[in-house]
């Protein structure tokens, strides 16, 4: 398992914190932003396998704004269009993990192609990675745009096989979402899960190759007979 | 809208009370029953949905079983096979809600075809059902086993339909869950959504015909504007 020829990564959660919007969340409703930054992480997902499953494909940017609406509604929060709008345009300014930027620089030295498989939009991937100055370090930013599915459906992982010309055993696949991560190991990529919270494993059949508990154990990983 | 020539219920937490296996989780975890049926409910769902977009089908009862497993490991509860299999039988013995025999019955008074359309396999349906003692309410059992996928992919609701010989304009869907009615909606299906807690519904880009807050309601519905 050394023939490893590019990393792919998951972005919502695994490069960047997806709570970086509690913040936001606490300044509309005082003292909620973690209990609506959580819930309405939660909901964001269903809707995508939901909207999936049903073939109601709608953007991430839509089910991102639906989750949200449903979430106030379902604690009883007044969402009015303004307030509604900063939220979500907080998804587009997420933060990276502290030890992203030079993770990335990292990799990039071992001369390995880069990739980004997200749910988002295209808009999306891009205003998140323009706007934490972190561009330079892809190849590749792939949505799942074009096959109007959301993971795990096979169809979004054969996007980065397709983009790169590899194999899916070429390519490490690199997630903190553990149903992304049994997703990609279905699928056939090599995959690692960065389990930073300690974490129990979803129960899908599959398991990670390797476990890191933050990507700034990846670069000493890569070469390995794990990775 | 007063077509309608058959009713369909949706089992899990529409006829029956899936938390009616807390008492049980109860008995083997002191004090935290309510709290490992509701993960352990919130994660079968997880993963029925997860395994359909993966391509990776498994029975009702597995994912039922390592939804378990997944929520007694993050718990850090430990689980026991005996234990283990003791709780998913559990599942195998659900209480109807209190309202549901009797409404059963004045349903059939009407001359509508009753019908149960269910992710659980057609073992599962069965013992529940006739666990219960309902068996003879019901003209069909429709389990997700012949199109190995789960709710709310179409291929689903498309069982009902022809196990009736009705288009699906003329079948009443009856769901607690809000996802499910959306997904029926989507597919066609006039729908009831039970809300029996008094809850948001899913923003999911479909509403429900008429809402319940109980199905002893739904008698009275029956050839009205509404149904």
């Amino acid at each position: 398992m050394t023939d490893t020829q590019a990393i792919v990564f998951d972005l919502y959660g695994t490069l960047y914190d997806v709570h970086s919007v509690a913040q936001q969340c606490d300044a509309s409703f005082p003292g909620q932003g973690m209990r609506i930054s959580e819930m309405w992480r939660q909901k964001q997902l269903e809707y995508t396998w939901l909207r999936s499953l049903m073939g109601r494909y709608v953007s991430f940017e839509q089910a991102t704004h639906d989750a949200l609406v449903y979430t106030c509604r379902h604690l009883n929060f007044e969402l009015d269009e303004a307030t509604c709008a900063t939220l979500c345009d907080a998804y587009l300014n997420l933060s990276p993990y502290p030890e992203v930027p030079a993770t990335l620089q990292r990799l990039n030295n071992l001369g390995l192609p880069l990739a980004i498989l997200s749910n988002g939009s295209v808009f999306s991937i891009d205003s998140v990675v323009k706007n934490s100055g972190l561009q330079t370090h892809f190849a590749n930013l792939l949505s799942v745009e074009p096959v109007v599915v959301f993971k795990p459906d096979p169809r979004v992982y054969t996007l980065a096989c397709e983009a790169l010309g590899l194999s899916s055993h070429q390519i490490l696949f690199v997630s903190s979402n553990s149903w992304d991560a049994a997703g990609a190991r279905h699928f056939g990529f090599k995959v690692c899960w960065v389990n930073r919270r300690n974490n129990a494993f979803d129960e899908l059949g599959a398991t990670p190759h390797v476990i890191v508990s933050g990507l700034d154990e990846l670069p000493a990983l890569i070469g390995t007979a794990q990775v």
